[in-house]
């Protein structure tokens, strides 16, 4: 175990034992629940089969081989990554079609992503000639070949281009250069799939949508073929599929959901189970309402709101959090947690709360099945 | 290198060569100035030695055993950690004198605290005749023994015993049980720390004191001696040292001067340099007032505001961050990085911004004299 390795003088217990129970883990720790998981691995895999779009999830979301090997074992096209040393350990896991739904600028990123190339199918975004230059150099230069896709911008106000005449620029550039093969758009709008009301965002997918077409149809009028269009998210999962635009989607949260994208409302539309759980312990029980939970900041992602109880009838809430305590606010001294209690809460942001542990305990009921290594934990060059 | 060993199909080379340029730095990379850095040592070691008070910085900040190496060199008494696996690796380094600033509640945990008790002298905080009872316990099945302080509320409302009677109740158990020893107090109050006027913070320096005294005259009259009494921080250290309360000050901040801490007003009490950076690496350049960094909340906290320009007439800010991205608005075309250029930039918070990276990338000037192991990140148990 990593964690072993670093502890010389004193060696460092795994948080938790496979065959063991919950009630046995350490905390902070990262809690996948298997059968809540796996059904959301189901349910977004349906969905797209039965609209006929590709699903590529996206491994930002959870850097973690062995989650990966299961969507695509499941019927997934392949993986998304956001950075190029992310890939690493997917590529490692046996992973062969992986898109960096990004763009790579740098000498020392453009070379790796070469070596990464000769190894897997790998497609990336560009937004600009003088990176595309850069790309088909440093692919020459190892011999490798890699799939482009144009980056446009549909409202995000991020990367991408902003016109169709610099995306046909673009793609008329990769048509020219070598080791370089246009395939497609990427068109990602991270915003609105946190619009809470599924009108609010069905709206605003229809403006995204307008607006690739708008790119599409200048594509089709310079008769270069686009046989791609990436984009899409776990909120707007349910419009994206039935688009006729995007070819594939790149949903990334579902397999958890996490707080923040379980204050959208779902409507009929998608049915996803919170399979994602931070594991702490009360430390602390200076009042008769108040409660210190053992984990933080640095176990959990708070900028999408606080943690909170997975189970809603607890009678307590998250009062704050700090960079190591949560404190618990409970509704009298019969419902504040024990000191030594173990208490369950859900995320608010799965992506990095992920980034935030190098493993996560794979739970079925109270069983622990297995540990699994968040092995691109920290990788985001 | 850690993450050469995880990447077993591709290697992911380091970012950084020793007595290579910070140009070559590959990006997102936490940078140390050096120069800055060791001044701002130098500056609360001299603080505190000059009002006789003991310093005992919080490595919780950095969780990098190079930097408290370097503190006790320069005269710090020892450290201090929030958690017990964060103190493994510290004493892994030679780091012999450890104070748990924070109550240690769980069987796993308390056994590893016992194996560290029997390496270096450590200490805990305690505020629940319970968990006393369980330490007192786990330090006998190891023939260890601890030194032990009570915790007190001196505002913050999170851990620590409400009243001085508790406060006594707890001494007179911890004289009782054997394998632990009570040796005085901890009061700490992390809010006041960031009151942005110096006439706040000290008025509400002033209030703790009080609240502080108060105790310390209950263990007066009940004619328990209380040699140690630990807390403050880097934004109360001007008023901690001189207080005739503190024993020791457990600043963690002050070698870095994070963004937070620098919208503090100093006045004239105390001067410290901002020798943390991150490194960043312009990705895209999609309008003319618009460039987009490689870098975002995996890399860096956010959560006591966006990472700010290091260079203050640079002519863009930062606007928002993502997970993966920071976005730049330049006050015009000219003053908009180039697509490819390296910004640096001050992370908001110095401690939850450690815990993200592996390794801090040692520099002074433009040269990288080191790389140092941040060994405890992520040991949040």
């Amino acid at each position: 175990m990593e964690e072993q390795k670093r502890a010389e003088g004193v060696p460092l217990p795994p948080a938790a034992r496979v065959g063991g129970v919950v009630a046995d883990i350490d905390t902070p720790s990262l809690i996948l629940d298997l059968d809540a998981f796996e059904e959301n691995l189901r349910t977004m895999q349906v969905l797209a089969e039965r609209n006929g779009v590709a699903l590529r999830p996206h491994a930002k979301a959870h850097k973690c081989p062995e989650i990966a090997l299961r969507q695509i074992a499941l019927g997934a096209q392949g993986i998304c990554c956001q950075k190029v040393s992310e890939a690493v350990p997917f590529v490692a896991a046996g992973v062969r079609d992986i898109h960096i739904s990004n763009e790579v600028v740098g000498a020392a990123k453009l070379a790796l992503l070469a070596r990464l190339a000769r190894q897997a199918r790998v497609s990336v975004c560009v937004d600009h000639a003088q990176a595309l230059h850069a790309l088909s150099g440093a692919m020459g230069v190892q011999s490798a070949s890699i799939a482009v896709l144009v980056e446009i911008d549909v409202g995000q106000k991020r990367c991408g281009v902003q016109t169709p005449d610099e995306a046909l620029a673009l793609a008329r550039l990769a048509q020219q250069l070598p080791n370089v093969e246009f395939v497609g758009l990427q068109a990602y709008h991270g915003g609105l799939q946190h619009k809470r009301s599924l009108d609010q965002r069905k709206k605003s997918c229809d403006k995204t949508l307008q607006v690739i077409r708008a790119f599409l149809s200048a594509f089709e009028q310079a008769a270069i073929p686009c046989p791609i269009v990436t984009g899409g998210g776990t909120g707007s999962a349910a419009f994206d599929v039935g688009s006729k635009v995007f070819t594939e989607i790149q949903a990334g949260s579902y397999p958890f959901m996490d707080g923040d994208y379980a204050s959208n409302d779902w409507g009929h539309a998608l049915s996803f189970k919170h399979s994602l759980f931070l594991l702490g312990t009360v430390m602390s029980t200076p009042t008769a309402e108040r409660a210190i939970v053992d984990m933080g900041l640095k176990s959990t992602s708070a900028e999408s709101g606080l943690p909170q109880p997975a189970d809603a009838s607890s009678g307590w809430s998250c009062l704050a959090i700090n960079d190591e305590h949560t404190i618990l606010q409970a509704a009298n001294a019969k419902s504040r947690p024990a000191l030594g209690a173990q208490v369950r809460l859900i995320p608010g942001h799965c992506d990095p709360t992920f980034n935030l542990h190098d493993s996560i305990v794979v739970v079925r009921g109270q069983q622990v099945e297995a540990v699994w290594p968040i092995s691109a934990r920290g990788l985001s060059r």
